[in-house]
């Protein structure tokens, strides 16, 4: 950077920072659909040139979850968030699927720290693939950290990286930027949403939010800081956009309180087994407090329920009337209409505590008739057809099931369009970038900031990898960074990429033919084999007869190749896959991978 | 069966055919609530003993599709439906799901027919795989029969087969049994439920139906069949549980036309898309009727869309004014506001038309900023992930896109709960068993009848493969019959098991490793290899090192048992593969699939 530069941006950060003084005045409101341009403090003949302002998506955009945005000012990047997101059907074998960090590992001398917006894994499941990469600190609220230190331990990185406390309402210092974390409504408690003053001007970020006048535990969102910070002046705003297709409001988390005290008087003889996320603290809490006032033991269920209300009691965040908890294993000491059991599984995932009840497969919980079980919790798009199993499976059981939306058990933790067009009223930004969304979701926000009166071209409707720059004069988009999915599966992280998972689909769809033989390095001719095996092709046993015209034609084919002096490997392999392929083709009408493999002896 | 029962059952038809003047009133309502005995024509000291109804479901009880249901009585077997599903997403590779025939081919001698409801796959798509094994006449009305005979014809039956066409309102008698056609409402014209009067009593199976007072086409539901029939007396009713969760009525199909028109109007200057079900004669007419009034042209895309549309046209099912209809080669010869395409893909599926224009993957049609695109279906369960992707790659690509409920552009073809009610106040059974459904839909099915006042005990909720047996005096539950999911891929019926479905699962999550080797035949000692090759698994290049380790491990453990005399492959193999998979586990925490192979040289 130049000095001519260096002396015009701290003119310009003197200026910034008096701006909200001597520029805006609050309460009065700007007006509706202003022009492009912001009325600067210093003279308008001589403006002093604002450093812009980079924003760089590594995820969070065209998909659901992996959310992570770099804020970039002059030298200095503020990470917001870090997470991770569950592979799609097609990418078979994958356990998760996490950004790609090179933008990040490029620039590590510029990263000043990662915010945390909340504990979720789409926003802090990434962190220790970064972590064991670059040291950056973190900062985060009390049970965000919380869970964080968790993941850490696990991954043994807990003693390498710095954990820095920060409470809502407070305001830090990353390089040339501070950032305000703005206490939020969401499904885990201690979420924030982050104001970052850069000398190029404020860039709100909501994180996940939703706006709940009555929450369970903490307070309502900060409105009256987004209503100060959007007085102040904010340059981009970036605004979840999950259910930017939801007309109306996302109900108070309180309304589930009713409808679980309802259950609870109808399912008076019956054992209750609720599932629910494991992070939903507040959603736990509601059933802790309605299982004590029916006199009811509460046991959890699943690895990570566990561990999620061990974090949340011990810093404060569950509140457990004296001895209402007991060990899963003291269940059937109690009457079944005595007890509470909350579990995972409220997505029907295969391995967890509520899919192994419903397939008869765990190991202390066998249900039935006796039990009345709800699911607090909606089906993520793309898991309907496994909750609907687990239902079936329960409902064949004998058991009483309440699933879906029948019984008003569960409440989303993500602001509808009415919550959103107040964000927008509130914040009142220059430019506005609709993040946390499939496309259609961020069309959708983007349609609705058009309605509250935004200019089409000041929003950005981007993709992962894309850059925006913004100041007061432009938002453009400029080179794009790295970024992509990252697959980890087992200890592997990034070894498994498209031709891997090309692989895996061909064998999974079709199986495969393995053709052996081993040759005589003199003259090519067989000496053993050809043998032929095959996995997930045909059933072997009662499709002998094919197996063994496959065998016939590769024999045949590699007695011509020696007969002809052919002995180029790669020319005959490619005959062999060809003809066989065709043949099977004929045959059967399928495709299996071919393997020929030749050993020389 | 002895002469005595033969002399009985005879007694019993000549009584039972003139039940309904003897014995029942017409107008004059049965109580609700009645006992389970039912007064009996003869005198009840000495009852006449009628023959049982055997009912034995080969499919469509926990499922949705695969709908087939046969009804048995003295020597006769009359076979409803016979339809396919389609494969769920862990059924690796398999092109559709067929019932398993064989109770059908030990008691060939008894089937009467086959009587089809309707012309959707989940209700004939069975046909050819069931017709190429044994000969049984058809009966259907004449789109479905239209529908059936391409069918036929694809698979080269159609001259073995004979097709029966029978109006709705006709009896036909099969057997000892007499099968009316009552005509319903649903997704596609031509739909009818049966009566099926037998010597035991009367069966009302309803197909797939619901009620439109105001349909496109054709008449309502012939509502004063099903009273009078109930009128009449009625054993059991099989009545389609798909809607059963949801309350209320489902809309008459008419509403679309008002959506449409509006759409229409809206899309002024655009070219004109729309998905939906090629079976859904009635919502084409809509659409085509909205076009004419717009001055548009049409043109078909898919290729099941053009084969409906040809059978709709020809037996008079669909109407097209002059001239509407236009090559789909045309359509760039047309201004945008001056057409429409009707296209199949509305569920998302990969191949289909509407997903090759999402993908710029159609030969013919390229889509973009000037098209107006307009999913007229709901996503069924399992399915609202590949249409969300869809939506999102139109949206990414500039079209307007309307898509799932925002307006009112489709409704269900199922009856909701308060037609089912309707329905089981016309029909007035004695017991009840609910049909074509998960386990939940038939759940609430049976709920729906409790609440009407039947006894619990006068309804079964059963599964694939149960038989009951009903008759004035009880209905119970009989000895199974073979019943399953047989898999169709490619040619191959039924040589696709769990076995091969465990392998692609397996090669699909993890891939594989291959070890070859070829050993001494007289020592056991290497003579070339072991060759290590893999599939699916890791990148390779990036994983030399690891693959090497491999080679070293399997070398040694050969060698190792060359030294000591092991020569049993068995032995060797299995040591191979658990070293190995040990090795992979510790290295990288995944198991994919090993396949030792040796050879003798």
């Amino acid at each position: 950077m130049s000095a001519q530069n260096q002396k015009k941006n701290y003119r310009l950060k003197q200026n910034w920072y008096s701006k909200s003084k001597t520029n805006q005045q609050p309460g009065k409101r700007p007006q509706k659909g202003r022009g492009g341009k912001r009325p600067n403090a210093v003279s308008r003949i001589k403006p002093v040139k604002k450093p812009p302002v980079r924003i760089s998506f590594l995820g969070g955009l065209n998909e659901i979850g992996k959310n992570i945005t770099l804020i970039e000012c002059e030298n200095d990047i503020v990470i917001v968030d870090c997470g991770m997101a569950f592979p799609d059907g097609d990418m078979l074998g994958v356990d998760l699927v996490i950004p790609d960090f090179s933008y990040i590992e490029q620039n590590v001398d510029k990263v000043r720290g990662i915010v945390l917006t909340h504990g979720h894994e789409d926003h802090i499941g990434g962190l220790p693939f970064l972590l064991s990469k670059i040291n950056v600190p973190l900062y985060g609220t009390p049970l965000t950290l919380g869970l964080v230190e968790n993941k850490l331990r696990e991954h043994s990185l807990i003693n390498k990286v710095k954990l820095n406390t920060v409470n809502a309402g407070s305001t830090i210092k990353l390089g040339c930027m501070d950032v305000k974390f703005i206490h939020v409504n969401h499904s885990i408690p201690d979420s924030v949403a982050f104001a970052i003053k850069t000398p190029g001007g404020t860039i709100v970020h909501t994180g996940d939010f939703k706006i709940d006048c009555t929450p369970i535990s903490g307070d309502t969102i900060d409105l009256s800081s987004f209503a100060r910070v959007g007085d102040e002046g904010v340059l981009a705003l970036l605004a979840e956009s999950t259910n930017a297709e939801r007309a109306g409001y996302t109900p108070t988390e309180q309304m589930v309180s009713e409808s679980l005290d309802n259950l609870f008087k109808k399912a008076e003889k019956y054992r209750i087994i609720i599932a629910t996320f494991a992070s939903n603290v507040n959603r736990v809490q509601q059933i802790i407090n309605t299982a004590d006032k029916y006199g009811r033991k509460v046991a959890f269920s699943g690895r990570s329920m566990v561990n999620y209300m061990d974090v949340a009691v011990k810093l404060g965040y569950l509140h457990l009337p004296q001895n209402i908890l007991i060990d899963i294993d003291m269940l059937s000491k109690y009457p079944p209409e005595q007890v509470v059991l909350v579990t995972t599984g409220s997505q029907g995932e295969p391995m967890s505590a509520l899919s192994r009840m419903a397939y008869s497969d765990h190991r202390k919980v066998m249900v039935g008739e006796g039990d009345f079980i709800i699911i607090s919790a909606n089906p993520i798009p793309g898991n309907e057809k496994t909750v609907g199993n687990v239902v079936d499976e329960l409902l064949k059981r004998g058991c009483k099931v309440i699933y879906e939306s029948m019984y008003d058990v569960h409440v989303s933790g993500h602001a509808c369009q009415e919550e959103l067009k107040l964000m927008h009223r509130l914040v009142r930004p220059k430019y506005f970038i609709p993040v946390h969304g499939e496309q259609k979701h961020l069309r959708k926000h983007a349609e609705l900031a058009e309605f509250l009166g935004m200019e089409r071209k000041n929003i950005f409707i981007g993709d992962i990898g894309n850059t925006v720059e913004v100041c007061d004069d432009y938002m453009k988009q400029i080179a794009s960074v790295p970024a992509g999915k990252v697959f980890v599966d087992g200890l592997g992280v990034g070894d498994v990429g498209s031709i891997v998972l090309r692989d895996r689909k061909h064998l999974g769809q079709d199986g495969l033919i393995i053709i052996v033989a081993s040759l005589d390095v003199y003259d090519g001719h067989v000496i053993s084999g050809p043998d032929i095996v095959s996995r997930g092709f045909v059933y072997v046993r009662e499709s002998e007869g094919l197996l063994d015209e496959v065998r016939q034609l590769a024999l045949g084919i590699l007695e011509d190749c020696a007969e002809n002096n052919v002995h180029e490997w790669g020319i005959i392999k490619n005959r062999l896959r060809e003809e066989i392929a065709k043949l099977i083709s004929q045959r059967t009408r399928r495709s299996p991978m071919i393997l020929p493999i030749l050993q020389e002896v």
